[in-house]
């Protein structure tokens, strides 16, 4: 899958990078969401799922992505950063962005099977600003590739 | 802190080893939490906190026997697993938890500021079978000894 040009720094140029890592994950058979966390407009992390392919299932793009972050920057705290996930985040990945203070999370598709919005409990940060729906169709196409092969 | 003996395979016994591990969380300046997970009355895997040894508010005991425990096992779920854990899951872990399809849960004291009880939200698997109470005086006795040590 092609993905379009984006203007530099704009919400879309990074979902669009979350997006790539989200095709790695389908090249690898590996239901596609993918992550990256952006720290004074920098690419710190990226990360895509990798539930299979470690048979573990807190390896979700997200918490990869967490990790590498927290690593990168050498602290626990992620409240001057931003992730861009192409998926809304499950419950754990909700859970875990709490622990990190983010600092803003932006998704792509809704989830509207295991969205952490589904539970109807406020289980982010106070601190957390969050938006939604930035190339949802893109994200959402990936995912229909991955469940139409493994149909197939 | 010593540690009293109690019946093998009981639900105390395996406490007691979650204990164990959190003991060692303590003795590291960690937060106190400690876990094993057991599979046919076996310890498949034990962990303890080291959210500030690793910098990564993802690294609860939960979490990393999760991962050792599908590891162990070869595969990505541990619905003939329990866990016990020395403190009640987070809402992360309780969305860990999820994904594994874990099929017990034995916690010992109850966290009363982050526990994941507190959303009010079914964030489980259906098919875990929760219990609590083991040995929770013993949980909160160690995390009592972190936060008296942390005050001076």
């Amino acid at each position: 899958m092609g993905f379009k040009n984006y203007q530099l720094f704009s919400p879309e140029y990074y979902m669009t990078e979350a997006l790539r890592e989200a095709q790695k994950a389908l090249d690898r058979d590996e239901v596609p969401v993918g992550a990256v966390i952006v720290c004074n407009k920098t690419i710190i992390a990226r990360a895509h799922n990798l539930t299979e392919t470690l048979h573990d299932v807190t390896a979700h793009a997200e918490m990869q992505a967490f990790t590498a972050a927290a690593g990168y920057l050498g602290g626990k705290y992620l409240n001057e950063c931003t992730l861009f996930v192409t998926l809304e985040p499950c419950v754990m990945c909700a859970g875990a962005a709490f622990w990190t203070r983010l600092g803003g999370m932006i998704y792509g598709a809704s989830d509207e099977k295991r969205g952490y919005t589904l539970t109807g409990a406020s289980l982010l940060h106070p601190g957390t600003q969050v938006a939604s729906g930035i190339l949802a169709a893109e994200s959402r196409q990936l995912l229909q590739e991955f469940f139409k092969r493994k149909r197939t």
